[in-house]
């Protein structure tokens, strides 16, 4: 066995064809521009893109500032550029980024991409495209922008098996939630807010509805377990259901609501879900406010580590992006995830944690015990109870913290307890997670 | 250019020669053992020792309960051993180690270690003979425990220009800080809790004093700044100085006080240097209590990321120095950093920040307008001040936080001070971190 690290030709270019120069590709084109002595350096070679695929060439040239670099706007024939070692995919969607990645796989060239909803859904397609002509894919940029989560779990903690992840991936969310909890805001109040300071795009329902931190927790759990889940068994909660006096009561016993992503490794299976859940005050990801992001790995050799960063943004995404093409320049990127077998998902209504339920009820006797015997006959034990004041008239909220109790029997429970005639609104039921 | 991934010969053994089987050698040995499968496939190859140096042959022999691999009391001739293709230095300490390592590498053997004291003060001559020979060293486990600091300077952050690294990477230090903090103890009973649950040593000088953390950043301030500091050139204050009134003070005024390392780039060189400050308290590393480490890291298109984990300890060690181990077989191990030459490291005390300022002094007429005086003769600016209700006859506690000031101004303001009659007690001078 010779452990030699082979001597690399230094100093000749790598040549890419980025596709896609808007907030992510700009940055990349920045990056490589500003820091191109250090990158350089690193990579042991110059990386330079050779041709920018764009929307619109003349804007782009505007924009861009950059002379020496072809534009086009025809993006599958950028992919296939014969200049071009390698290609970084940053259209984003669905259909042309996932003709664009196949394309420069079959011509050969390996992949870098930000999409994660191209790899959630069509990962098992582009990994073994990737796979049989030994190609590798860098996706660092695709989950928690600056966080290092991807190479963290398949270098740093190769030698651990991961027990559970759990994420706060996406910062729209976040950003929603710690205004709330910040600022005593309703949702609608904090989503304005949000698209006011750029945290939520014109159209937020990817974000909101849990489907951008599902395509991401979908990649983690393919990388912690190795093997990708079905996406359409990952189980996704959005955030929308949450108002302010939810945040309100949490905060009185102690918690604060996040949208947390989760993989977790159980007897039968591996759960795999996003959901907004409480989390208590004490927690390290409960500081975590802001548009910010933050994993935490519950590896059993390493124990508890949490990585934090910026999750979006042009810079931090493009320092994931040009750290996976040194990688790919020094040739030490990693193989694609395996993809012969899907995982095998557990089912989350069996899954027992505490629970939190809010019931908003018209306040008048025996209302109180016929919710305890809708609980107690599914076996779910009560921790703590609380009532808001009662004004004449006016419906009480009563919040109820539960033992441990299998989540689908407390959606079970709550969608009973509502259908009764005192039940004035919609329950809200969330986990309590015990990280 | 290509960029296939070489095939490796897959499944064939790397053997190592294990140099120490204590606390981290001993959790590398179970590692290695309980995770083979995983690791053997992450690596591409199954990771064996084949020989293991020990004090004491019969009582070790005993203790792991390894009947087929070579024990040996003759660490220097392990490090050579004919059969070991790679070499884990786990005897901690400076000279025997010291030989080893470079035995080691004169054999072309590859290096892992564990070994900041040797790195520190020895990093230079074994980077460079490991360079001489195109040999790799492996240091994951020597900052952080688990936390994968060295490859995410090296590898996720590569593209980057990293401005400053802050760390809480001594959890002896840490945990007693915390347990002063929590259970508002004095020094001596924290250190006595500290020992009683094994986060300190039965001489913990290397870990109070600043030595221990002043290793490691060392190491970091090399990696992000690609130059070694010379280590006389760290300055280095330790925790023994503080007690539970700056605890208390510090509280008041809405901050923790942490043992923080860190490496600062400055217009005239870098800044190195390991010191108990206060931190707001709603700033993420002051929430990281007990013997938790954490490294926050600014870098110039990341912005802040920050990592968490275990610092020390059997097991979270162990999973450093397999990662460095899994490196090496799939061939993915960084070169050492260069070490042509030594960082330019800048003057402390030129350096501005806040500053937290304790007296103990007779409280009598003047007192205060005095020490006024002598601030602002330097152009010490005050921002806040509190004193202690005074007792008659008792010396009073006077607390002053400073706006921004060079910490050698501050330095020379609290000498001058302590001279006068009528203060008590030496001066508490701390800075106020600004992350």
């Amino acid at each position: 066995v010779q452990f030699h690290r082979r001597d690399y030709p230094r100093f000749f270019a790598v040549k890419i064809a980025l596709l896609g120069a808007g907030t992510v590709g700009g940055g990349v084109l920045r990056l490589l521009r500003e820091n191109r002595a250090q990158i350089a350096k690193r990579a042991g070679q110059e990386i330079t893109p050779v041709i920018v695929a764009v929307r619109d060439v003349d804007r782009a040239r505007q924009r861009l500032g950059y002379d020496d670099v072809l534009l086009s706007d025809d993006a599958l024939s950028a992919a296939t550029h014969p200049d071009a070692d390698a290609v970084v995919e940053l259209i984003g969607g669905e259909s042309i980024a996932r003709e664009c990645a196949l394309a420069a796989l079959a011509n050969n060239r390996p992949l870098v991409t930000a999409n994660k909803a191209l790899l959630a859904k069509s990962g098992a397609e582009i990994f073994q495209a990737a796979a049989a002509r030994n190609l590798t894919v860098g996706f660092e940029a695709a989950i928690g922008g600056a966080i290092p989560i991807v190479k963290t779990l398949r270098e740093a903690l190769a030698a651990n098996r991961v027990d559970a992840v759990c994420g706060i991936i996406n910062g729209t969310c976040n950003f929603i939630l710690s205004a709330m909890e910040k600022s005593d805001c309703d949702f609608a109040a904090a989503l304005a807010e949000a698209t006011k300071l750029g945290y939520a795009e014109a159209d937020p329902s990817l974000d909101l509805s849990g489907a951008d931190a599902a395509h991401k927790i979908a990649l983690i759990a393919a990388l912690a377990f190795g093997a990708p889940p079905r996406f359409a068994e990952v189980k996704i909660q959005g955030i929308a259901g949450i108002n302010g006096a939810d945040i309100r009561a949490a905060r009185d016993f102690g918690y604060c609501i996040k949208l947390l992503a989760i993989a977790r490794r159980t007897d039968s299976g591996a759960l795999v879900y996003v959901r907004p859940a409480l989390l208590p005050h004490g927690h390290l990801l409960a500081a975590v406010g802001g548009a910010m992001n933050a994993v935490m790995v519950d590896a059993d050799a390493a124990g508890d580590t949490i990585y934090y960063g910026a999750g979006a943004g042009s810079a931090p995404t493009a320092s994931a992006v040009v750290a996976d093409l040194i990688d790919l320049a020094a040739k030490r990127a990693g193989l694609p995830p395996e993809c012969d077998a899907p995982l095998t998902v557990a089912d989350l209504r069996l899954h027992p944690t505490p629970h939190y339920l809010r019931f908003t009820v018209i306040d008048r006797p025996g209302v109180l015990a016929q919710i305890a015997q809708i609980l107690a006959a599914r076996m779910i034990s009560i921790e703590a109870i609380r009532q808001t004041e009662s004004r004449e008239n006016e419906p009480v909220d009563v919040v109820f913290l539960t033992h441990k109790s299998a989540h689908g029997a407390v959606l079970d429970a709550a969608a009973e307890i509502e259908r009764l005639d005192f039940v004035a609104h919609p329950a809200t039921v969330m986990a309590i997670e015990e990280l």
